[in-house]
């Protein structure tokens, strides 16, 4: 194993005369993944297509690098390349994200990137902090407040530990308070779904009260020191860790649930947050290409 | 409760001044839901966008209905409506699934729509038959092969039934077999993830032997019934059954897993084979609108 190189760990990947990466629909035969993917240094991810799609067009031109068309050949998940920086979007939770960190974790191996870093830009809840505010993870927990992403895997349990990079992390943190965007860090929670599973009172179906929802948020907050809920986040650190890359989880808080569950901010407001991680992360990666 | 509408069952929403369905962009207070909604008779589901836009526009035109726009004004899912059927994507896994069946199930609920069925038409890896073979389920496991869809609620785990409608899915094998669609009935595992998740040999990572997987697929055939793989059953099954509407996952398997782990039909093939679950759900739906 080559030092700084995105790591699999498959034997019977060895022997097999090509891979077909499905969900990409780029194929090893057919191309030419150490030419095309080699210089990669940065993967940006995040839930929408859209949103990855604007960015890279954004960071292309502020870089001022080439933007590559949408690389991927099937409408799973889109992925572009400006330079060294490759933007995909994964989708939501973390069956979605698995396919395509699996994917892009096996065609940067074969491209032979090294020293990649791996960055989660995306939206979430917050708890206690101010909509607007840009939470850099300090860990992640599962839906049972566990430090794992579990798997299943031939009917049995199988729990993978999560790692961020508290250097990068705090590099991150940082960045965000000397561009002036409002900052802070704290644990993750990772949840299945994005009603009962986040505790809100607004989904289809609910068996709780205000005052249990309430009891939950805080409990979280002062007990196990969590800013946000996303969707992702377990799967994200457990996999980049695997992989043997170092990455960060950057998701602008939409709302603070401690005073509700819908987002009720404008569209202005929206597009300003949305704005924010993309920002933050860019200036970071400007400074290190 | 009126019979037959679609069932939510939340004491909070009925204080509620607005709702925004957050992943659809449509509210309630500024959509007329009951005039564009109430005669929805069939909710036809998949994972991927385009597919369900081209589903959509051909059965608007087989079935002499209009197509409509994309209802869906966030970049998340599409939605499309002709006539009584909506054509909504899910993407994958059970947690991106469970944010639209919860939107669209208060949306139907909203709509005062009586007497809904809802299908999934996906894609899946058979286990034991031939690619190409449509797959009616007529049950569903997870992961931990138990016949449940398990959510994280406030840190506990909590266990939700399971059912597919019997009656429905013994009409679709009809309907099939009308057709001359290859078709078979059995359960339905729902993983994860593509790969660990489905014994798959070929992810970025892999700790168990071919032998191991080949074991693990013979046994799910011989004593479990399990007839294919796929990443939503659970969720659909067990939230369908929660609002009290039918339901009946139709997925047709793209290879035969006890041959392989890449899907290596021809274009031409995966064309045809992604159409047999959409043939023989509108040949169902269009004897009965």
């Amino acid at each position: 194993m080559v030092t700084g190189i995105v790591h699999t760990c498959n034997p019977h990947l060895e022997g097999a005369a090509d891979d077909h990466l499905y969900h990409f629909g780029i194929s090893r035969g057919s191309t030419d993944i150490p030419a095309t993917f080699g210089d990669v240094k940065f993967v940006c991810a995040g839930g929408s297509a859209s949103r990855m799609a604007m960015y890279a067009k954004l960071f292309a031109t502020e870089a001022k690098l080439p933007l590559s068309e949408n690389l991927s050949k099937s409408d799973r998940f889109c992925m572009y390349k400006t330079g060294p920086v490759l933007w995909v979007n994964h989708g939501m939770g973390t069956p979605s994200l698995s396919i395509m960190l699996i994917e892009v974790i096996k065609l940067l191996n074969y491209s032979g990137a090294s020293d990649v870093i791996f960055v989660r830009i995306g939206t979430s809840g917050g708890i206690g902090v101010n909509p607007g505010t840009v939470i850099v993870s300090s860990g992640v927990i599962n839906g049972m407040l566990e430090e794992c992403y579990v798997q299943h895997i031939m009917g049995k349990r199988v729990e993978r530990a999560t790692k961020v990079d508290q250097k990068l992390g705090g590099e991150l943190v940082e960045t965000a308070k000397d561009l002036g965007i409002p900052v802070d860090t704290g644990v993750t929670l990772c949840a299945d779904d994005f009603y009962e599973g986040q505790g809100r009172l607004d989904g289809a179906f609910c068996e709780y009260t205000t005052d249990e929802k309430f009891a939950f948020l805080r409990m979280l907050r002062s007990e196990k020191n969590v800013r946000n809920f996303e969707m992702e986040s377990t799967c994200f650190a457990a996999m980049t860790h695997r992989a043997g890359v170092k990455a960060a989880i950057v998701c602008v808080a939409l709302l603070n649930r401690e005073e509700g569950d819908q987002v009720k901010i404008s569209h202005d407001e929206y597009l300003e947050f949305e704005m924010r991680p993309f920002r933050l992360v860019t200036a970071y990666i400007k400074n290190r290409i």
